[in-house]
């Protein structure tokens, strides 16, 4: 079954990790001793095989992954202050995870593991994946206890765990939804395919994964590798056993992560099994397409049916990949990954255009008002491109992740921390009733999702390679880390991106070392200068990573000065819904008009944007205050004066041509909808001249 | 319950059916003989209180109905001949019913009746509504024997009323998918909000009534008012009988139509009971949205929701109209039907733009890919206004009428008469894998749906009124009926329509008689010219009625002429999907690009009409013999040479304006998807000069 993803043995031998240490884990043990209501002490290490040390771990631990070129440093490595992004950490943890701890209890998250050891009354609520709600929320505030801790949310955390693990079954098994009565229905194939069992564990073991990163606490872990190592390894998998299908891929990415902790090859061996569909299950086409899962993953050939289940099916299968090199699956990932980026994203980084099926639509199906573009998806759609970055040092997937992380990921939460997106449209018009951004969804996947990923941020900012250190993010920061032969690195970074496109960095070795700083030069600059302590260095491009390789000194300066300035945008003439229109983007952000910063009655169906003016003159900035504190741009566009046209259809008279002069004000589009509700439009109208 | 939608005694004091003869029928002996296995002889007449009698019944029998201000003809009463209509139609006769009924054997539709008397040993197939399918059948048949006798297709029908008729239990009960193990699912509160019980028998009355007017032949009819009077009228209806949902409506047409024969005013109050929902069936307001049923429809603010739902039950709700003149329905009709016109509809007729629930969406969410546009919705569409029109007279609802039928309604039957579409999207890429025309969907509603719309289609021709005569539709055609107070009336067409506007209308009356001939001008002419006896009459405006009150003689002639030529349409600016973009209509039929007809390798993305021609020199037109004869138009375009841009988003640089000249050649939409699979377009770009 797996025999595309077999994973060679010497793809092992030349990998850190000796093939005799590939044991599993004596868990048996604590299952008995939890079995009884004992709480056995955490055990940092006993028994795993995790190099470097739990607090070392970043985002993933690359550590021993033979086919990654680069290395992730831990979330602690880099402190963000006192800018963009420091702004948004601070209100996830003050208020958004907060907030969510208490509308997970509110919603009765909490009360189907109590209700199953006699500890409520309540009877189950919430879909059949809202176990992995407080997975996902425990995610959260891992990777925020991993910055430094925060008593009150890893009390919060330890309550949560707590209650978790009293629910699992010696057997391993820990399900709200499958155990009690409907106890008969776990692991049916029509179960696995809808019931979300599987996806459940992988965000099981996420969620564990961050928390034992942050604390060196196993309590978490120890369950779910009781879940993958008693119950599901020696039942499911190839004939023999009973097979699997991926109903929700994300089970890949959890069990590949937790192997890179324990060693177990069985559990990278299953996610491979599982990457490539057991013919066992039969399933209709359509239920194979809209799953991305259920037929092999090296047999697809576009990005297609649900868009957060086809990106955890990337993820988890560049993950596959880093760990055996199997040449299909690069080939695979590289043909899809040209499919989204030339075909099905948006301009935001958002993914999954339809509503229908929350799914990818065909190629250049990008409608605005309708665009679905689900908070989950563009944070998927950046996991995938942080894990292909990983694998190639490429820079064209640290620009797809920059574009998703500063437009359709930051617009999912509001400003206020409290409120989120599930849809993330171009376009708005909010008499249609739609409320955009709500404090809860009983679907609430998005905003503990949105949590975990502004909560791990600082791990997306650098990764180490074999001869240096890549720079991928910028904000005001400082690493304190090391180089992968165990020089101590710290790096700071002044600066006042995105709103301008100059970085000062400072690189200070602990000693005098020869290393290459690979300076990330983003796609959407027109041109970058940089220079080393005053001495500028030609050669830097656009989409690449400029190497630095030089002797290094504690105190260098690097001076990298980006084309931060108003562009005008257009899209593939393929893309009927943006035809004829243009977004506007600077820096790596988005922009949008809001109806009410523009002159009263005016409709955003009616403006255009003039691009006859000189570059330079077409666009006025201003840093205002008001949310959060934004450069706003302002345009003097074009009012087609046409509000005569009343009924849905007329003969062309050539009068809709008229136009004149109207001031307008651009808003990045991450701060849409937090004010009152007003129409919204990032696509629009290009006067033509 | 229904308070709104109460029947005044007045209103039927005024009417011409006296309340003394609302009396039911004495249709208990008839069912205890069917139960026997007995088959009673078909009874013309009695019982029943329909006037004029069964031949001269129209498509509805307004006869008596005291708010309409037209009176329909019967279908035989005109003859199309030779021309547009008269070729669908031979097709339709020739090819589509015949082939659909072998589908509906093939898949196991009549087996579904048969299997309940032992005669099939076959298992249920099909959906819950697949009884319907038949019924649909039966109507088209029923209007082409009302045409004139084809003993093949009557053959076929009276088989399939036999096989249905012996299903119906002694209560009057009859639904294959609810007999048998499923009957304590019958009527249930669920079941009536999805299982299309109610649907089902709405058909069964439309299919009967059609083929009781074809015949005489009470048969079905009999059947229908057995289920209605024995079964629904007992025991369900307003508190203390059981509450009714309509699921999907339908069920309020058949209702009404069958009043308008019996002259039994509990099924019309049945009718209004159904329209204004029950509280006593709770269902969550989506549901009730999405079903356009189950609350009052007089609470009704805007369209939405199933489309085809929604249009049964604007139909049903214009029936009630016309038989009770509640205002509150009058009021609701028209804010709908403004909210449609105005914002809803497709340049074609066609409703629905939502492929998600099959819906209406947003004010201006007109997706042109991804239109839904079913046939069904269009047909619902076209019925609906011939509804509003009979209410009224007014000459904007037969504007929609024939902009959905030559258009969104005929688009969805092939040429050749065996294909069918469900969906009729407005542009199409064939590498999306669509296959858009089929012979038979398991959802098979839409074909059986066009071949009873084009075998009605003669009665659609001419209305009657008190004080003349109105003609609709234009086509070589002959009428040989009468004007209200009994003279007798010819009147013959003679006319190339649609492909020009001249129409030479002959009107013969038996004896010389004042009477006003209401001549309809179109919306979409600029100009129209008439003339009687080569006298010039002037004030014929576009969009209204034009009466020519007269004393007419034998053989006096009408020149109509109207203006044919190809028009640039715009769109609202508030569709986003039509926005810098035109389409273009000659007389009622809107046109497309095909990209076959266009020179190699262009892209129907990269093309634009070119406006700036003096209007006339803009497009020259062919008649071709093709796809059945059509005119064709040619137009000199541009187009955008920028092949260049591979990727999805580009800057704007003003290369893309760059253009040349182009030779295009646009079809009928209607004949569209006839050929090999190729690109379509109805909404093309807009050269801006």
């Amino acid at each position: 079954m797996i025999s595309k993803g077999k994973i060679s043995r010497r793809t092992f031998v030349t990998s850190a990790v000796s093939v005799a240490a590939l044991s599993s884990l004596p868990t048996r043990r604590v299952v008995a001793e939890v079995a009884a209501g004992q709480k056995p002490m955490p055990q940092p290490g006993a028994g795993l095989t995790d190099a470097p040390g739990w607090k070392d771990q970043g985002i993933e631990n690359l550590a021993k992954s033979p086919h990654a070129k680069l290395r992730d440093i831990p979330v602690r490595a880099v402190t963000i202050s006192g800018n963009f992004w420091a702004q948004r950490r601070e209100i996830n943890v003050n208020r958004s995870i907060p907030s969510m701890h208490d509308l997970l209890e509110a919603n009765g998250r909490m009360n189907n593991f109590r209700r199953l050891v006699g500890k409520s009354e309540a009877a189950q609520s919430g879909p059949v994946f809202s176990d992995s709600d407080v997975y996902k929320w425990t995610e959260a505030v891992g990777f925020v206890l991993q910055s430094g801790d925060r008593p009150e949310l890893r009390a919060m955390a330890e309550k949560f765990i707590d209650e978790v693990v009293a629910v699992q079954e010696p057997n391993g098994y820990l399900n709200t939804y499958y155990q009690d009565d409907r106890k008969p229905l776990r692991m049916q194939p029509q179960t696995q395919t809808t019931g979300h069992e599987l996806y459940n564990l992988g965000h099981m073991l996420q969620g564990a994964i961050a928390y034992y990163r942050a604390t060196g606490d196993r309590k978490l872990l120890d369950a779910g590798i009781r879940f993958v190592n008693d119950f599901l390894l020696p039942n499911y998998g190839p004939a023999p056993k009973q097979p699997i299908v991926s109903g929700h891929p994300e089970i890949e990415m959890g069990l590949i992560e937790l192997y890179r902790i324990t060693g177990d090859q069985r559990q990278l061996e299953l996610a491979g099994y599982i990457l490539q569909g057991d013919k066992r299950i039969e399933l209709p086409e359509r239920r194979t397409i809209y799953m991305f899962s259920g037929t092999p993953f090296t047999a697809r050939t576009k990005l297609e049916g649900h868009a957060v289940r086809a990106m955890y099916a990337c993820c988890g299968a560049t993950d596959y990949y880093m760990e055996t090199g199997d040449p299909a699956y690069w080939k695979t990932l590289n043909t899809l990954w040209d499919d989204m980026t030339a075909t099905k994203m948006y301009v935001t980084g958002g993914v999954g255009s339809r509503s229908d099926g929350e799914a990818f639509g065909d190629a250049y199906e990008l409608p605005n008002f309708r665009a679905y573009g689900e908070s989950c998806a563009a944070i998927g759609n950046m996991m995938w491109n942080w894990r292909m970055l990983a694998a190639t040092g490429d820079a064209k997937f640290t620009d797809v992740m920059e574009r998703a992380l500063y437009n359709g990921i930051n617009s999912g939460m509001s400003l206020d921390g409290v409120l989120y997106c599930y849809r993330n449209p171009l376009a708005f018009d909010p008499s249609t009733g739609d409320k955009i951004r709500n404090p809860w969804y009983d679907v609430t996947c998005c905003p503990p999702n949105l949590e975990r990923t502004f909560g791990s941020l600082p791990g997306y900012f650098y990764s180490t390679s074999g001869d240096g250190i890549y720079a991928h993010l910028y904000d005001n920061s400082e690493l304190n880390w090391h180089l992968e032969d165990g020089t101590g690195l710290k790096v700071t970074q002044k600066t006042n991106y995105p709103w301008d496109g100059a970085v000062e960095i400072t690189v200070s070795p602990a000693k005098v070392s020869d290393f290459a700083f690979y300076l990330r030069i983003p796609g959407w600059t027109d041109t970058a200068h940089v220079s080393v302590n005053k001495k500028v260095l030609a050669g830097a491009k656009p989409g690449e990573y400029f190497p630095i390789r030089r002797r290094w000194s504690a105190g260098d300066v690097i001076q990298l000065s980006l084309e931060v300035v108003p562009q005008i945008i257009e899209a593939n003439p393929r893309v009927a819904d943006d035809s004829g229109r243009v977004a506007i983007q600077r820096g790596p952000l988005i922009y949008c008009l809001e109806e009410i910063d523009q002159p009263n009655g005016v409709s955003l169906s009616d403006i255009a944007v003039d691009p006859g003016r000189r570059p330079g003159e077409q666009f006025q900035t201003e840093f205002k205050n008001e949310l959060g504190g934004m450069l706003v741009l302002h345009h003097t566009g074009a009012l087609y004066e046409r509000g005569a046209q009343k009924s849905l259809y007329a003969r062309f008279g050539g009068e809709s041509l008229k136009t004149r002069k109207i001031p307008l004000t651009f808003i990045p589009y991450y701060a849409w909808a937090n004010r009152q509700a007003t129409s919204m439009q990032v696509w629009n109208l290009l006067l033509q001249a």
